[in-house]
């Protein structure tokens, strides 16, 4: 009964932070017909600064991380990568009303991860003043290219059923080289190797950290307006993928959870490192993963997985997981 | 004499600002035929900022105002914004050489208010140190919607008395709400809704507010750099628009200057407040106003109101009305 | 032996510098194939930023500036422009296989000055403490325009004599004009013009000074980008461009040093002034320079000139020159 109040009062308070504010304002600027619209080219630079704050960020702490400590962390984002997309494939699969290949899709864009999720969440941490190892976003790479490359490879296993003739073998290695060449994982690893290797903490503290706050602000915003108006895509979509991504980020996310929970117990993993990881299995992919799988999953409808994450899933992760993770890990780990 | 003197000292300290050294510094590099230009993308960002920030600031001043206190200037920006679009178009009609329906839309553009001319006028306010309430850039969509909506009643009332046939009705409401839909009101109203129900003081401090001053002063140079553009614009339109254009925004800045003086002497009305006041009079639309106008009484030659208000009537807004309407209320309320 | 070891160590320590670390990144991501990109309207906006901030800087200084101290640095200025392109010439038309025009416009882009080249170096001094007058940088335009008028001039005679009907006389007056109309150069004379006159200090450290090291970060990873991406353009040319854009930053940067070292003994110049007339002799233009010379001397291959330049004479500028002058400086004026 504690539990339930406490947790409905921290949703309500996390529900007033501007983050979120800025994300339902999106919608409601969409709804209401508005003409506001954030340049193309400004967007694309807001999540290249964001990418690059989170690599340089992450860079800079790997420098003074213990690589034992990393290890296991890293190994459950793999993990979970490949256990979402199998979950879903299955799941889809039991549905016959849904194209297998539009439910191995969708799959792979929940395994994928969204770094303006991912970037929210590490905020909203801030502000609750929760720590986290500064090398946690760094685990995003490692469970979005294996989920993206094993819904490939499921997509290009299905397809070489249904057409035997075919003898095109899946590359792995020139779909794992896509994923690292996109501009999201680019500007992110860009931003570690740096971290890594030069002393930026001038131009980090003098602009990357102090613009972070703000660009989020305006990239939930656009968020915000795409969610609301690529509802209209799910109408033509079976509705069991506005369940699948109702329930599904709530899922993964305490699967996450309970994984990161055992590295906390084994290797002393953070609180805000828990909560992180299970954020991270909670998004959807919404800048790598729709051109990736568009482009090597020809044949899937993209109003199926780009509708169910950008509209549903989502708002679900960053209204709903983020808060729930963050009170969750208030009250397993007494903080 | 005194007065003169004081007022020539203020004039020429004010025109030494940046703010207008800007402006100026934009119509220099147009006039030597630069080739230097400012993206649109980051205009229409540049924008954005400023109006999320005085909509941010607004919300989160009106969660601590006195209702009652707002609700007389709130009063008088409407009627403002009447008298303006009233007076305007009986003068053209007095004029026959100008048509009536290019005399209207001029009107409607002199009473419509340019939000970076008031984004100005509170930096140069703020230099001053001459304090107004955080609310008052909140009264901008009162007057400007009430202009803009009246403007296109009077054209759509001559274009029936023409044209006896058409059966068309004014459509107030879609006019009203597409106002609202524009990017500028949007951005503002967003503003302060996010102010009003959200805290968003972090990221106004870290963001919105440190960006202001600057974005603020690329803007004005872009605009002085469209006034000398479209001065020959004004070739083509009788010369009676320049006349008005010079006249109108000191007489507008007056009228509003008398009535904030008795919401003053009233409600204790604050001296910035009256200026702020006095520059949205003063002020032509020269963002939300020309799209709107173009699409609502497309018979209306743009070259007429744009080119009067663009190339004349802004200059003369900042570079005459503001620090007029600045030295007067120092003079006026001994500040 | 000393200084080899001295100076070996700080050019090691200078390539750890984040500054040269975006401009390795950039390279890295061509060569690795990221789709990474930078939008051009935030290219353009973050080259106008770098501009202003300079001009702002230097035209604030010059109101304190001592003239007479600025004259022989700016006359030194002009006569190392009109050396590289004299010298260039002279090279290249030992060079049978080189063809005339193309050796010419290569040695005007070489004479003229990079704008980003010379702010990375005034960071770097700033790294390193080395103090500089703050009109250094306004010594800019002399050098670079004298150097493309020059080589325009060359090239018109050159034409000239190969063509004897044409009648066309050179337009000097011209070729100056279209120089400080182009965007590099108009922002930073503006940006001269308004520290000198009007008051900017509040919007210079508000907005320009603070995010111009992280501008400059972006705009390394883009010259790291286009550098590579244009390396192929130089297997079309003659090896010998390779071999000049290697060797001539090294020598056109020696030569004024030494000049720099004279106006120290004569006037005082500061070294951090003398590394950055060097580093400007180093650097070749990658802004104003090839759009200038494309129209000017249509006839020469931009192949040669630009891939010169951008593959190799800007990384020798920025990654073997900067460290070295600064070392040299650091050795010689003993700091």
């Amino acid at each position: 009964m504690e539990f339930a109040v406490d947790f409905g009062l921290r949703l309500i308070s996390q529900l007033q932070s501007p983050t979120i504010g800025f994300l339902i304002g999106g919608m409601l600027l969409a709804a209401l017909g508005s003409k506001l619209t954030i340049p193309s080219a400004i967007y694309q630079f807001i999540v290249f600064m964001l990418l690059m704050k989170i690599g340089l960020k992450g860079g800079m702490e790997i420098r003074n991380a213990e690589l034992s400590d990393m290890f296991l962390p890293m190994l459950f984002a793999v993990i979970i990568g490949v256990i979402i997309v199998l979950a879903g494939n299955f799941i889809f699969s039991l549905i016959k009303s849904v194209k297998r290949i539009d439910g191995i899709a969708t799959a792979g864009l929940f395994g994928a991860v969204s770094a303006s999720t991912l970037a929210a969440a590490t905020v909203l941490l801030d502000e609750e003043a929760i720590v986290f190892e500064a090398w946690v976003p760094a685990l995003y790479p490692f469970m979005d290219i294996a989920a993206l490359v094993l819904a490939i490879v499921l997509a290009n296993v299905h397809s070489k059923k249904e057409n035997e003739t075919s003898e095109e073998k899946v590359d792995y290695w020139s779909i794992i080289r896509d994923s690292l060449r996109g501009s999201a994982l680019s500007a992110l690893i860009l931003g570690l190797l740096l971290g890594l290797v030069t002393n930026p903490e001038r131009v980090f503290d003098s602009f990357y950290e102090p613009l972070f706050r703000g660009f989020l602000s305006i990239l939930l915003l656009i968020m915000g307006m795409e969610a609301y108006e690529r509802l209209h895509e799910l109408k033509r979509v079976a509705h069991w993928y506005v369940l699948y991504a109702f329930i599904a980020p709530i899922l993964h996310g305490l699967l996450a959870f309970g994984l990161g929970y055992i590295a906390h117990q084994l290797v002393g993993f953070s609180p805000g490192g828990v909560v992180l990881l299970a954020v991270m299995a909670a998004s959807s992919s919404d800048i790598s993963g729709p051109p990736t799988l568009r482009s090597a999953i020809p044949t899937a409808n993209p109003s199926a997985y780009i509708g169910s994450s950008t509209s549903v899933g989502t708002p679900v992760a960053i209204a709903v997981c983020i808060p729930l993770f963050i009170s969750l890990a208030q009250i397993v780990f007494n903080i």
